[in-house]
């Protein structure tokens, strides 16, 4: 059914081979007092820091750092980043890097205009009302944070990940070179692919109303997801195959392909959050598991949507006759997961059988998920060991 | 290939049944006085006038109107406009209707803030660099005005039409209630649909780099429209249908599917442009005999997209093997057009053979197109009668 929505997202996209050197130049747009946000040292090594610093030099932006964001980043961090801009008036801030350094600078940019405990915000007490101008640079194809108003922070002290979604939260450019994931590292290409179509199939694999048009759009971005990133795999320097992979993952998160069909009915992300507590296992490997897993449990509910996926995804059934299709869908797809080096139990993750009690406990205490523990721990069950 | 290019569209986008009783909310975001332009009566009959009057008064917005626009919209109907905005004080332009009313609106708000000659923008002896916010309600599936920033103005005195595009054209919002296209005459929808399926098909059919992703994403968008034109030609209040082909025209001018492959190959639009200054028949009517023509035209050079869109949009050859699946393709898509009631010759809208010539002059004449006289009475004339 076609449902009302909304839509409006405002980013603008330099995409392409050196598009950065731009950055001084568009940032001066904003303001004259800089705060990038960095991770690690990768983006000293491929040369995008330099680039970055000298392009906002010649704008003659005055820069302040805040470097060292980890994954799943962290409140302190981001009341770190916030002090930084009380402090020295600033009226931009960058992230440069991956969706943890952009997610951070998200965060800081309206932690920057308000005086009182942040994690506030978090907990739905209070509501972003402005933001100072966020400008990032990506360094990998996975989250899509480039293209969305959200923000996903993780609050140490009571080891509780937390998201925002907020129309000031939107960059207002980003800058997307996909030169600059040529030297992520090959597991961590395919984690960001699996990444790029669970954002796609946790709302494409529902028995709610949705358009053929959006099923047929997310079909061909998953298609060209999975193509892609083989081709990545065999060659990680192949401009065109990453840049596919980079432009997907920010059309994946751009809200384009939901429209009027926001309600998430396999919500992989969700328990994935709560997961972070627990194990230190990177999101998409996570993910590699759990959206099998939650197919499967639902197998039965979403039959119609997973045997389109199996179809026209995964093209079961174009040369054999298969009469579960579903099923088999599931299970190629889970074979194309471990193709491309992802571990497709828990058990090989290293989660323990008698943690899925507890994990499950926190994931029904969010209230956004109408979800009992029996069927959470079923979801954790399910893929634990072949 | 994969292209560098830029994209940001900023339109926000209020889509659904009722939606339209926001108008007065929103335009009051944007000023006080607003002039709305409407075209024909009919906006009258389906009731929408008198909503968006009612809207704008419950915010207590000051009302100027300028109504009577006429399809290929002229310029002196934006002189009139834009002197009234002068005049008034006038803050925000509505266009409530299809494409040549929201054309005539986006020039309006940009000649309202100059003094001079308007077509010297058109002739991009000046370039526009400022506008009045731009509000639009659309009562038609067609042209994609309402989420792009182009404008395409007919001067009267010289018989000549001209378009621009710039970043001030954009709508701020756009109210797209499909319940306002239910009586949109058959002839109109068919012709509307041809429209999108133009609007993709002129970047489609090309040998230039383009990616699979943005192919796969337009035959996504031409397969929905072509299905959904069916469905309305049987059932003209058929909502779903009508939302699905709303949405697509919108789509079809977002730009999103036509990154870093922006030159047009088939220019179809461009000779029609040139028809208008001969003959008065719809826009749609036009395209459906030229973008055939183009493509059997360009048969060799385009082959491999040609035979993408028979085989992935046409089905061509699901159920037979065919050696000549471009040709096959072009045959069945002008099946399909005479199926939803276009005339698929020239000699069927009224053309005359003698007037190719002088036609074809015109249209070299406009720099942006490489062609020679000779190719485009081919073009012509290769589906003048069958």
């Amino acid at each position: 059914m076609f449902n009302n929505f909304f839509y409006g997202n405002p980013v603008k996209i330099f995409f392409g081979k050196g598009v950065v050197e731009r950055i001084g130049d568009k940032t001066s747009e904003y303001g004259k007092n800089v705060l990038l946000v960095t991770g690690r040292e990768s983006v000293k090594k491929i040369g995008v820091y330099s680039e970055v610093i000298e392009s906002l030099k010649k704008n003659s932006l005055k820069i302040f750092e805040l470097s060292g964001v980890k994954p799943s980043p962290g409140l302190e961090k981001c009341k770190e980043g916030s002090d930084i801009c009380k402090k020295n008036n600033i009226e931009v801030v960058i992230g440069l890097g991956g969706g943890s350094v952009l997610d951070t600078a998200k965060t800081i940019a309206f932690a920057a205009l308000y005086a009182g405990d942040l994690w506030d915000f978090f907990e739905k007490k209070r509501e972003v009302k402005k933001a100072l101008p966020i400008i990032s640079v990506m360094t990998v194809a996975a989250t899509g944070s480039e293209y969305n108003n959200i923000t996903v922070i993780k609050n140490e002290k009571i080891n509780k990940k937390e998201s925002i979604w907020n129309e000031n939260l939107f960059p207002k450019v980003s800058f997307l070179d996909p030169q600059l994931t040529f030297s992520v590292p090959l597991k961590y290409t395919a984690f960001g692919a699996v990444d790029i179509i669970s954002h796609v199939l946790e709302r494409y694999i529902t028995n709610r109303s949705t358009t053929l048009l959006q099923l047929r759009f997310k079909e061909s971005l998953m298609t060209t997801v999975m193509e892609n990133v083989e081709t990545v795999l065999k060659n990680p320097s192949n401009y065109e195959a990453r840049a596919s992979l980079m432009w997907s993952s920010s059309l994946a998160c751009s809200q384009m392909f939901e429209l009027g069909n926001e309600n998430i009915d396999i919500p992989a992300h969700t328990i994935d959050i709560e997961l972070g507590g627990f194990y230190d296992v990177p999101h998409g490997a996570n993910l590699a598991v759990l959206i099998p897993a939650f197919m499967m449990c639902n197998i039965e509910k979403h039959k119609s949507n997973i045997e389109r996926f199996s179809r026209n995804v995964l093209k079961v059934g174009e040369k054999e006759k298969t009469s579960c299709l579903a099923e088999s869908g599931i299970k190629r797809f889970r074979l194309w997961l471990k193709k491309i080096g992802c571990s497709i139990t828990l058990k090989d993750l290293g989660y323990k059988k008698e943690d899925f009690g507890k994990i499950a406990k926190r994931v029904i205490s969010n209230p956004y998920w109408n979800y009992d523990e029996e069927t959470v721990v079923n979801i954790l069950e399910i893929f634990y060991e072949d």
